[in-house]
């Protein structure tokens, strides 16, 4: 797996799989003129080549999730300050998170992406400041995670919640098994 | 906490809270006569006062999860075929998941529930045979849980994530605030 995430890990290890990881290295370039969507597409396809090229005979698999708040991406947080400005405009309103997914095996790269919509729940600046205490925003786009304590932010979501996580767990095994490979299934 | 399920277990401590698990050792009597909803609020009101019972100075919590395939209940299937017969009425289709949560505080309970619509891809017969094989579906209501490989089978969900999952933690987490417990934010 391209990529340094431990929660990706973490799911793509529920299924069973043995997951090597290898960090991409690759540095997101800010790209204005790219849609949200189109940003985590690019950024997928750029991690998952920077590794493939290293193994071109394995399976390859890169994810990117970025936070879209009316067409503008939101990335990891910078500090604190850009941490509270992130959920103060997430509080009480419905944003949308990419992830898109790369998968290279046998030479050629896949590309997919599901998008899902998160509702937070109107926040009260202290609750913004406690969240912000715990730590949790400052690996996250949008500068938060649905897990732990960020799962208390968060009202509803309509769509995969996998994909909010920063894996779309069903797009990928259904993915895999389009191009061939049949899931293990373990105890 | 008055339940004997990991995954409950796992969620509480995703928060930061000491919890002690006392399984209740009610037996959930089938009610016919009352709503998927009802049910699941009436078996975790049933599961935290045989508890609280016990521990009357500590916040003692419960919950129960039932999967409602327009109104009829679905608990844990009791064999293969009932697991199988389950899937299968799932599949392509949407239905509900209620979790109801009780909370015993200071000689009161407090009932809260959330549900969340869940709508299941077209799973093809050797999906579903496989997912049995996996051993996932038989501690679980309607056959399945939403994670692990259970993950694939689900297309989209609408509400709470973890209310499908079987705790519903941002309205525990909401609920303990309006009581007067304000969760200690741990990194």
């Amino acid at each position: 797996m391209a990529s340094a995430s431990p929660r990706r890990l973490e799911l793509l290890q529920s299924l069973g799989l043995d997951v090597q990881v290898e960090p991409s290295g690759y540095h997101e370039p800010e790209r204005a003129e790219l849609s949200p969507r189109d940003l985590a597409l690019d950024h997928a396809r750029a991690k998952c080549e920077a590794v493939a090229m290293h193994f071109p005979h394995e399976v390859v698999v890169a994810a990117d999730t970025v936070v879209d708040v009316d067409g503008t991406a939101y990335n990891k947080p910078r500090d604190v300050a850009d941490a509270r400005r992130m959920l103060s405009d997430l509080s009480g309103r419905t944003h949308v998170v990419h992830t898109a997914l790369a998968i290279s095996a046998a030479g050629k790269i896949v590309l997919e992406s599901e998008s899902t919509r998160v509702t937070f729940f109107q926040l009260e600046p202290g609750e913004i400041d406690r969240y912000i205490e715990s730590g949790e925003p400052f690996d996250k786009a949008g500068g938060y995670g649905i897990q732990a304590h960020g799962a208390s932010l968060v009202e509803r979501i309509d769509g995969d919640f996998y994909t909010v996580m920063g894996f779309p767990l069903a797009r990928f095994v259904r993915t895999l098994r389009r191009l061939g490979f049949v899931l293990p299934i373990t105890n």
